[in-house]
């Protein structure tokens, strides 16, 4: 056996299931090496960028790692900007990087790099295999570092001479990290700051979303009059009917701080305090109000489930949430699309138990509003604020879920960062409705322009912020990558070819004309 | 004025004529401050390998530089391969990347990263505004560092609240460095060698193989009879009729190493010693033999027509080379697609001053070699493997030269990296003939791993090879995004859709089917 073999042997061991690929000419025995291992999937992306929000969304929802296969320095350089998504998500990802043949870096070839360089901002743990041929040991070595709670991104660099030469057979100890545990000092306090405040609230983050945890903090709201609030994005919420619900942060820094503004007690759950996504001229960075007393009962390295069921047993929580969330039907207005009405058809007819890889920007917000009502589901967002992350991120929750449907609810500027996704999601047919809210801009943005305060920006600002000239037609985009793909402009259109999307199976787009929208239909 | 303000007057004062930008909120004031002057053309890509890219490509053509704007550390790490291309290629690149107001960063919000780290490893420079508001100064500074000859990446930080802060209008002096010429006694060396020696030639790459440098190179064959042989990927070579032909050294190591066996001295000219782009068991990463006498005349930084020019004199060279290339019309063999006959057709009708964005990979070489023969023209090669270049490079270069038709000859995994270039094609309305050539597959990677020793691959592992299942319809993506496109299976249809692109002005692709093509035309 060689290096790559014993490496690939190991993780498969260690229970790692998914590659997502893109490899090259140093990564050959790599790829010959997962060839042979039968446990090990391989799934190619046609750009790193999908690779590796596709191990993004496959942490989240498997809460294990997927390995990533990436080509020297510049290959991880171009999934870097999902590595940051997924390392402010906290999820496990374990990145392979190939390299050059040890002696072969002297020569400065043109793909040598700094690849420890390149790797380092975005890497939780970074290892690289220093003694030829024990790649197994660098590899298993990452396997531990990505499990530290709630994940990590571990990466570590598989010299091509590592790869190819032969080695004795090893299975390193895979042994996962246990959750750290909030002190019981934490719940103490949490407890006595709860039942001092008068306005008090959790702020839950995290782990502290999930539905089990959820359930410990609507017993914690029963026992207390606390607000559940959750950070503005976080990596996965589970709600829906018969969830507890929470509110959920406003984006913007001004809406934040008054929608806080009358809390004095605020627990930290999975999460750190609350702060503004961005800055801007004479607002405040620091979100929390000056009087109110901030207690982290635990951080995001914290279990958050098990500090939650401690909270609640320390102020005699009762056994049953006061609130769940209950369930309703949405009547649809006729006409053209807008974000409610997009909101009101995705929540009457979304599945039980689906997943929503939401990069709706400025149109996403409805869907989530009323999709509070549907059925259970988990709902994923975009971490770390690096647009391209929903359509990769859908990839890696369908693979983790095979029977469960995943919706990407996808505004049309940050879709076409990783717009190879979807041609990825057509190879391996997996069961992903891509709703493509299409209004030809970066309309973030020019909302950001007036609120930094710039005024009256002429053409040439705006065609930095507009989409349109040309129009992108993303019917035919779809279509380019061997997908299925139709057009709504009307609420009755968008209904018919949704519901439809919902009672079949496999991948299609669907592209949804919204406000701002500037061209033609073809 | 703002920060912004004065730091984009100082640039502009400075010669910067473009801004290749993908913005966000943080960048909000520079896109104002280049909106506010007329000097700075403004242009969007919708990802930010096509901004990195396109600054490479327009360095090389009007070798000064294009400023990007990119948004903080994951921005940056979208344009980071690219970058690290342009860094191979020696190209003048100047970076401008937002970040979080000063303050802010305290507060580690999602977007937060280590800029510093993610533009280390492909920045030659690197700079960050530490005293508000003087952001002029590390513009300035990357503006100079970018000068050091042939070029060099720079990039400077620049701080939200550095751009919105107000400040005294100031314009730094912006003095360009001068290029360091090679020694007296370099020159005597080189030319006492090639005296001495009787296999000799010239390597040559970087600004040795401008037209200009070429005829001294030219000369000093005619004088000593040396070969002249040009790295295999360089940055832009001068050549067709009537210009100084070199011999190119071959991509696999040991063809290389088998066309260079019998030199005994090699002269050094805007390079260094040919090394092997990957290492492959058992076969040597230094190319050169070792009979072989190596002499350095001028190095990548070092002004390698000068230094031609004056070894010219040293060896008494005629005032002409004794060999320019001639014309030649290349007859078609009617049938199918392939290699040869693509190059036929673009060789017949290259219009003069043409410049040609090479990404073809296994099928470029035929159009590569018999372009020789045709009008003068530039042609522009991938200079640090790291794929995705071409597209975004023939932006820049359609930028900086909008008199000349570009021609991308591009290959279809490499153009699904950067596929969004296309709609800035579209956009900016640029002279830019894209020829996909799709072979569905990643053609190289299929050679390459049986060249590493990998013995009977099965499905798995071709399938991260290939790139059917689904086929990638072209024309339909690149109607996606705006453009003209048309399909060629056949030499004819091929010679009937080149001949009008040559002909017209504007974007367009012409998809073409090659040998390897897995699907049905739709």
């Amino acid at each position: 056996m060689n290096g790559a073999d014993v490496l690939i042997r190991a993780l498969a061991d260690a229970g790692v299931e998914v590659c997502f690929a893109n490899p090259g000419t140093s990564e050959m025995q790599l790829v010959a090496a997962i060839d042979g291992e039968p446990r090990m999937r391989a799934i190619l992306g046609l750009f790193e960028g999908v690779v590796t929000g596709a191990a993004d969304g496959y942490g989240r929802m498997a809460d294990k790692p997927a390995l990533t296969l990436l080509h020297l320095g510049p290959g991880f350089g171009n999934g870097s900007a999902n590595l940051h998504n997924a390392k402010r998500a906290q999820s496990p990802v374990l990145n392979m990087i190939g390299d050059h043949a040890t002696y072969h870096r002297q020569y400065d070839a043109p793909l040598t790099s700094d690849i420890e360089g390149f790797a380092a901002p975005v890497s939780d743990w970074l290892g690289t295999s220093d003694s030829s041929p024990q790649l197994a040991e660098p590899g298993i070595a990452a396997w531990h570092a990505e499990t530290v709670y709630p994940g990590q991104i571990a990466s570590f660099i598989a010299p091509a001479d590592h790869a190819w030469s032969d080695t004795t057979p090893s299975s390193p100890q895979a042994q996962p990290s246990s959750a750290p545990r909030a002190s019981d000092q934490a719940v103490r306090d949490a407890a006595a700051a709860l039942e001092q405040g008068s306005n008090t609230a959790l702020f839950l983050g995290g782990r502290a979303l999930r539905a089990d945890a959820l359930w410990q903090a609507g017993r914690i709201a029963a026992a207390t009059g606390a607000r559940l609030i959750s950070e503005t994005f976080c990596a996965r919420m589970q709600r829906g009917i018969g969830r507890v619900p929470v509110e959920r942060l406003p984006y913007f820094g001004e809406q934040a701080a008054e929608f806080l503004k009358d809390i004095d007690t605020l627990v930290i759950v999975g999460s750190k305090a609350p702060v503004s996504f961005f800055a801007y001229p004479g607002k405040p960075s620091f979100l929390a109000p000056e009087q109110a007393q901030l207690h982290t009962l635990a951080d995001v390295r914290t279990d958050a489930e098990d500090a939650l069921q401690r909270l609640a047993a320390a102020v005699n929580a009762p056994e049953q949430p006061a609130v769940l969330q209950t369930a309703a039907q949405h009547d649809l207005e006729p006409g053209p699309m807008n974000m409610f009405e997009l909101g009101k058809v995705i929540a009457n007819h979304l599945p039980d138990q689906a997943i929503v890889s939401d990069e709706g920007a400025t149109n996403g917000m409805g869907a989530f509003v009323l999709t509070g009502y549907a059925a259970p589901h988990d709902w994923l967002m975009l971490t770390g604020g690096a647009i391209g992350q929903g359509l990769p991120l859908a990839i890696g929750a369908a693979v983790a879920c095979p029977d469960r449907k995943v919706i990407a609810l996808q505004a049309d500027g940050s879709a076409m960062y990783t717009v190879q996704a979807l041609w990825t999601m057509v190879r391996e047919q997996l069961d992903i409705t891509v709703v493509l809210l299409n209004n030809s801009s970066y309309a973030i943005l020019n909302i950001e322009m007036e609120r930094v305060g710039v005024e009256q920006p002429t053409e040439k600002a705006k065609s930095l912020l507009d989409l349109g000239n040309p129009t992108i037609d993303w019917v035919s985009i779809a279509k380019g990558m061997g997908m299925t793909a139709a057009r709504a402009e009307t609420v009755a259109e968008y209904d018919s070819l949704f519901s439809a999307a919902m009672a079949a199976k496999g991948p299609s787009l669907i592209e949804v004309i919204l406000p701002g929208y500037e061209g033609s239909a073809p």
